[in-house]
């Protein structure tokens, strides 16, 4: 059994420290990294692929709504062609400085509001899709196992991940609880580390209700802005490991 | 023998939180409270503004440049009429926001590069006193004795109060360190405490080499975002009172 | 019969311009002055504001979503909180400059998708209210007759005025037809001018259907960014005054 | 004899427009497209991208400041890290959005004060050629002949193309005039046309006194957003080609 632990970095901004990336890169496999949208700018882009560049773990984009403000977190009325637009532009950039570091992209994950609405509106999912296969159609697509967004990088011949958070609550239907309920947001290490083995033993998530909802399971995202995310993917890491899971990133940098 | 203790709040944006603002107020007596530009957002400006209120610290507007990736602290070529523009959009916002929150303001200081320029540029001190009497005449602004905006505000018929910094190292001078410098900016409570007092005491600032710089001092800055920030304010101020040094805000609220 | 016929201004950001400002100024009587958010910024603010002065124009805050990409027409969501506050900072920042200009703000209206949504979504029409609220009791707040957001802002005891678009086409049910449908902004002054005349007169919006559906008019708007308003609103004024309407600001300033 | 005739395209932004890149196409044969931080979005990026090689025209990178509402003709105290980690990513991204196009770059040229400044400050200089080095070394780097600019293209192994402009006055020791004093941008064809003819012919500009300064010429800007920029850029291309100067792009697309 193996897997990929994931985090979302390089989110900080100007003065504003958003996660301690420096912390969390030794506990993961692949780094979705923001690229100064939602997030980030172009000084942390460039300094956050060379930390995971010399932690040995695999990059992604991340890209997010033009949403600075919200930290991509609202949901914006976009059309297709501007996400399509906005996913070009972000994974072209990050693709391109990662290069410019001598590192090929593995993955594209979207961000916050950019990663839910893809989750189940098709017309932005295909548009993210065609955004990514215009630049590289080896860039595997993360997303949940089901949703519109791997079902349309599936259909633009992208290879695809399906991932689950180790750090969220899920509701019985299987979608995410939003951030803004109680309980949304796990950070206890005793509850998220059993989760997290669970999750890949039975290729499932399991809800708030205790409702089992099967579920492939291919990577496993830890938030880097979680209080605590560094030393949570540690856990979960060490957990994964001492359960006899292997983790290690989507493709062999 | 009494002084003004004020810090910079309300600087976070969207995700990204800058200084510990709840832990800061109780040990200041005057909060700048940033306006959007360099830092902060309409959301956390009106809960800094009433955070201000709750702890009795009276209110100033902290507008800065227009540059939020640089936190303000990187100069621009502005026109004097921008600078004045600037001035007056942000603090007739911070006016306005207060206003609505039941306070009056007490004092203008302007944030970072905006600040250090004006120190020592006359077009653009000018400019600001310009922007802050457009508002109201009552206004203080603050800033460092004997500098250009001092000498702009009293000319525009604005009351003034003289600024020194208990956590930033003096040139021989009496200019700040820049902060790019090793030891520019001071962490140490055994090293800033007994400092302060000397400042207020002596109105003095004492430069690195030792040199002492006479210098009026009615209000001491100890800034939001330095590391332990709250904790340093904290014994600061304990510091000064237990000196018999009386500190209250410029005004009374 | 009278009515006061208002434009958007001071849209126009940096190096790029919205509209004419200039030459459509001497056709209204009240302007709608973005505030910084979706156009606009604090030396256009402060120009348009004395531009309007001069022409004896009124004077109104025109708030839009932080979305300068999208000009402020995509929608987002936000929190209640979160719209009541950007109301809060938008109105006091043009308030306050205008006050500094010796101008007392008349009204505020929403900008884009700001206001689309206010039209029907009660609780961002009542976040709004308690924002211009919480400035002055006597601004107007402008917007379809029949709307939650006048409905809001008279449970906040704040006036309203209802407006109509002489500029863009309705559908069957009384909404505006959306700007992305063809036919949706109207252009020609001879459909535009005899349309409004019809609405003061009949006090209702014509569909593109035909239908007739009754609607209070206060105030006509013609929008300053699209091509040839300047001449538009020159034309809507003399048509309107010709046919014996008089023409006139909803507030003596 | 031939030149290149060089504009800058692909500035508008959201609801902005700037220039009228569709008209000015067909009289250029290189474009510096904008990358969204002085002006330009994703959408109008890749638009214009699409728009440039339909026309034929041969593509380059417009990197600048990180100042839209300032355009980036404001100058902002950068290190040379964020210069550098500045030009990387925005080369990256529109190298990777003309890739997607299936356009390679042909050029790299940095706007208004990023160019300004790269002319005489070597730091600066230098650490725009590394950022364009570390995306691709047969990026051509654009600027004035004698530049520090072109100098550290050089040592750092990138090809570099002279450039003059055609709509901007010169002083005396060879420097534009700046944009802010009488008479320093040009837009008389009559005089622009027969001024470009002879930059070429004699590989040297003419400043307002009548000075002519020796400089090579490889390259003619006529700027985009200059009022009338298309129908000048057209006669400055039919007057080049009638005194027998050949127009084409700096390499072969």
């Amino acid at each position: 059994m193996r897997v990929d632990l994931n985090a979302d970095v390089g989110e900080s901004f100007g003065a504003c420290t958003v996660g301690d990336d420096g912390a969390l890169m030794p506990a993961i496999t692949s780094a979705s990294i923001a690229a100064g949208f939602h997030g980030g700018d172009p000084t942390i882009l460039r300094a956050t692929i060379r930390l995971a560049r010399s932690a040995g773990v695999a990059i992604g984009a991340h890209p997010g709504l033009p949403d600075l403000a919200g930290f991509g977190r609202r949901d914006m009325a976009l059309t297709p062609r501007e996400v399509e637009d906005l996913t070009l532009y972000q994974v072209a950039a990050v693709a391109g400085v990662a290069a410019a570091e001598g590192v090929r992209l593995q993955h594209v994950k979207p961000h916050g509001a950019f990663y839910s609405r893809a989750v189940h509106d098709r017309a932005w999912a295909d548009a993210i899709a065609r955004g990514v296969a215009a630049i590289d159609r080896l860039l595997i697509v993360v997303g949940p196992a089901g949703s519109a967004l791997l079902d349309a990088a599936r259909e633009q011949g992208l290879p695809t991940a399906a991932e689950v958070f180790a750090d969220r609550a899920y509701q019985a239907e299987g979608a995410l609880l939003p951030r803004n309920r109680p309980g949304a947001v796990l950070t206890d290490p005793a509850v998220v580390v059993p989760r997290a083995i669970r999750m890949v033993r039975e290729q499932a998530v399991v809800a708030s209700d205790g409702t089992v909802v099967p579920r492939a399971v291919e990577t496993i995202c830890v938030h880097g802005d979680t209080p605590g995310a560094a030393a949570l993917a540690a856990s979960v890491r060490a957990g994964l490991e001492a359960a006899g899971i292997e983790v290690r990133a989507l493709r062999a940098p």
